[in-house]
């Protein structure tokens, strides 16, 4: 089973437009191009869902347990916020890697706590597209 | 009206497959079976929600106010962060228990503020499928 | 473009029935007929949402870029817990306005930490339905 | 052995007296036969201790090892203060559950945090002579 | 009785000249005369006080009682340190606005605390001279 | 019944001949004498009472509710600790003072915080004897 | 030099007038006539200031080395806030004591903390008017 | 005066039996008995207490003052909640070290605060039974 | 324009005749005189301030604008808690630099935070007289 | 300049030998064989350094200015105390990224907050020797 | 392998000539001559480093794997700021005690966390060069 | 002796290169030419050290005691972390002056503790250059 499930949380519909100063003026399915192309060249197959729903993705991973090996999130505002992620992590065990494109250490002091982070294999924050990309290798590596 | 509503938050349909060590190995269908039969052997029937949605139990909780006497809800991971559950049951005043599987002052700091319990007649935690039954009982000692 | 979005958060809809020791008797239908004849009286149109899920009013916001010119917001629990909210605001960048209809400052200390106001222009809190209407005045004010 | 050992801590001699608001009109000896009679009636025996003192519930506690097969304890103040009842509790380690008759989650902020509650199986909180009783009930599920 | 008591704090009698990046360019005459006019149109009539001096302030709340249906407040710098300011809005009792003219939740976490809100009945911030003119219409509908 | 129970904390035996710099050279009996002069004279009986033990103080409080008018308390160091004293003292709810010969403000952090003040009608810290004498004045005040 | 000085606070003008529940319904000119009654009855002379500016009563404190013996102060909203009167208190070293009215340790936090009381001899708190006449006699018996 | 008064806190009389991988197999009175041997052979003579109960060990150190020249104490659990063991301690002033058989820094957080050790010479932990024959050879260097 | 503007802020009217252990023995006036001396041999003039009025000090501060080329202050204990003084410094924009003749970082805590510091071009601290010196110098090499 | 500097913090050299359940088993050479080939094969050069002494890590950090396009580190236990190494990366302004071979989030507190980050272009932890290889490749991919 | 390590923080150099009120008037050497007697009389070698150096200290922990079966440190400074000297006393697992000269719970706050206590198996503390011989006595007894 | 040791910490002598927004265009050898200048135009000899290594300014200044009247130091980064500079300046009693270039208060919090300064007179922040000399010359004040 080689599929890779692939989580973008709230607002990273938006990316590309806004706020370029901070993440950048790529948009999100320039960034899935990037990562289809790199799964695909590694014989794997990507799913990407983006959602502004906690409960889409605490659902998405609570369904992905014998349909993925692997689970790359960038859970966005809810890797402050959400238990609920975390728990889902936590229960299907795959093994998952946790990416931000801007460094969270540089910015207001609530997002340098993350709640999902300890579910996860580790995170990668602050390589904007590259964080997506090596968070990716990781996984590949990891599930080979 | 003898109607309880009975609310599993997030994560809870995973139960028994996993993380066993932590919540048993008992499933969701066992505990609603559990609770059918307590309730209905003393003249109560239930309705039972899963969800990961937020949202979902806020909406359940401001419509049960004509239609149920009572409230037994494991809110789970929003025990800990949602003030929008809070805010719900504190607004239909129907009683509520709240309850929990595993004992959660035995595990991390963040799991041992509730954030919804003082808008609910009780807690029992750390009890098991107990923790459920024992619940729906005092419900229904409440009610009668 | 002379259209504002006004958004409820979560169990505003209970509005009037219920804790109208707290947050009075007027309901939401009639908060909404207020905005209505303060808007069309001064030449603007509202489009307005109530919603118990934070996700809905995540995707609201994001796509109001291009169809509204201000957006009036009451995120009632979601204030205190919501980092996607904010970021949602933030990244839109339409002038905001937060609202609240009791005085956060006298009630618990989790409602006196918002994360949302410091992405909208203000916030207004504790004026009852005044609260919304100054508000929306004042948007009138800044869109014109 | 089917014998239980129950303890009320500090001033629950005065039960029924006083703070009716809080506490309710049951007297600590109406508990008690609510208490026996549930006992009986399933074939257990009870014996109960009623004290002021720190150091006789940690002697009681450290005794009981070997005539009870459960303990149900009320630690009243000493929930918040006292690490010696935790570590008797720890120490025999008797399946035990912590009952209070109020929702501690609705008072001052030092009750909210339970010293004692990690060294039980669980807690029972806000359900009155019902956190007794169902208590008690966990107890004799969990010992027989 | 249809008179305003107006209230400016510390550093106010500098606006428009200094610090226009935060406080806008209007001077205190030009946001008293937006005042008054809004006032008069509506028969009321204020009056108006600047004052660098805590005990100034506490002594025109407390004589204040008789002679004025409502006040509306920037207590400025005094909003987080002064608990006089807040005793004597709590003694007096007439209906308080406070006001602010920059979004106090976009600054200096000491600014995020106000220790003279709870004796008000609302607070608006970040609105320019429109947090002035809109609490003053809260004011005039209260009292009316 | 013009009876006052006055009860002295751990360590209060020792007044006089230890850490006089603190507490000064006079003697426990020495204080008792002062008092009971102070009582006759205005035509109350006194019982007193030292204990090292929280339960005992505990005790007795709980059993003065019909034979006392009125209780002093020097709690000392349970002053800090005690939650079950301050439950004592609200349940009988017989008018209590609590005295300090020492400023509590002077010392250690963790002397500053006082449990059982806020069960008490007030408290008087840091006037060595007179602490005690101006103490029982206030008691005779109140419940004449 | 048989004359102490009598420091009433902020906003302690208004006594007996407002906010009754809390701080009785005695006004200040009868306290006042109490403390005079009973200084000269001991052959004590009082000089009496009220202030609501903190500047006035650092002033008085300042001045008063060389014509006071004692000083009573009753600092109110400045206890809490006030470094520059407890710096005054420290300077002229003069035997001070320090009373409120209200039982300081039943209200908001964040006046359960005296800057000023490090700097006097003890404190009285929660006997109304007797707060006052005990500590005038406390700095009587002191200072004789 | 060659006695020395050794204390054993709280729960310290199951040693042996229970949690044996936290305080290992060795017995209360093997540890005795390795604290009168040593004592013996240095010409010392040993007073040996263990109790449950704060006051009984409040007692014990008010009254050793003039019948022993040191104490040996593990306080265990009051080590952390007991201000009056440490007010006697310091009342007394006879050479105190306190002893711990676990490394108190490898456990709970509330176990690395010594409310106790300020009024001791010193502290050992973590040692075993070597920290109670350390800690008297260090009382017998320090009393000879 | 060779102007200064020297303030010194509550109780400092006091130096040299109390505490001298901490603030020596030096007057206000001697101190005045020796940056008198120090200012005109450099030609510059002073105009100096002592207050123990924060209201003053804010008014001084806010009227030097056109009058000054330097602020050299010493706000004393309004170091600690006036923001007003802080938003008044930053409002000028005059070069300004704080003062304080003990070392704040040997003494309390609430001394070693300063609101007003931020506010200025720096701090100069725990040099005696030689503070207020050097902190002259360092205005006189900035404007020039 | 094609020339990256490879910075191993304190103990680094130990890995492979022990506390392989949380560093696994690879050693530092043979994680620094594994740079070197990615580098190599990329057409960059690599210079490591291995040290325990902070100050040896600032000055590498001062000097690689001229000499490097860029910094991959590793400040282990330095992450959460060094200061000095912070400012250095902040000072020499080179692309940086700092790895972490096993997940932080899952340790102790003090091991969740990264002085050193904010200064650098991101960070990659958790993933074993993934984390120094992934690193390596933004960094090229940076510097490209 | 009967080798021993004693490792002396920074600053101990200087022992014996200054602050005598806290360490005592006792050199360095002497108390190695005492630990080397110790040492000698049961067989024992020792190796004695001083450092001021942090990374010198992690050093010859690290170095100290296959050459000492235990290791005396004194972290001095060290104790309260060096991950990096635990990190290398947990990698190389020798058996350590840690020791200090003066009672560092009678001092100010942060000398009372030890972050390196916990790689040790225990801690002695405020017995003067008693703590030194003692502690080499435990590890002698430990590694016997 | 009239000899002073000026000790620059880490990064310094990357001074006037880099972030000369923050630390000005001055370089480390143009201030230590002015220092030079001002010390021996009134008979003082300077000895300079600067070091990134926390050891060597330990070293230095416990070397200091009888080779230097007075120490100039700017500790930069380790003025937040070292315990054991502050010890050693303690150590040494050699009067001592602490500067920084830029205005700490101005920066992040943790720049705004020092650790150090409570070891020396005096500290001088943010007056660039000046600090230095301002200090120095406060030294030579000090030490003639």
């Amino acid at each position: 089973m080689r599929k890779i499930l692939v989580i973008h949380g709230p607002n990273l519909n938006l990316l590309g437009q806004r706020e370029t100063e901070i993440y950048g003026k790529i948009t999100l399915s320039e960034i899935n191009d990037r990562l289809n192309k790199l799964a695909s060249s590694q014989g794997f197959q990507l799913e990407i869902l983006q959602s502004n729903h906690e409960g889409n993705i605490v659902d998405a991973i609570g369904q992905s347990a014998n349909h993925f090996s692997a689970i790359l999130i960038n859970p966005a505002a809810y890797t402050h916020t959400s238990i609920a992620i975390r728990d889902a992590l936590s229960a299907v065990k795959i093994p998952a890697v946790e990416v931000h494109l801007s460094n969270i250490y540089k910015r207001e002091d609530f997002r340098q706590k993350s709640l999902t982070a300890p579910a996860t294999h580790g995170q990668i924050t602050g390589l904007g597209v590259d964080s997506y990309c090596l968070g990716l290798q990781a996984l590949i590596n990891l599930t080979q």
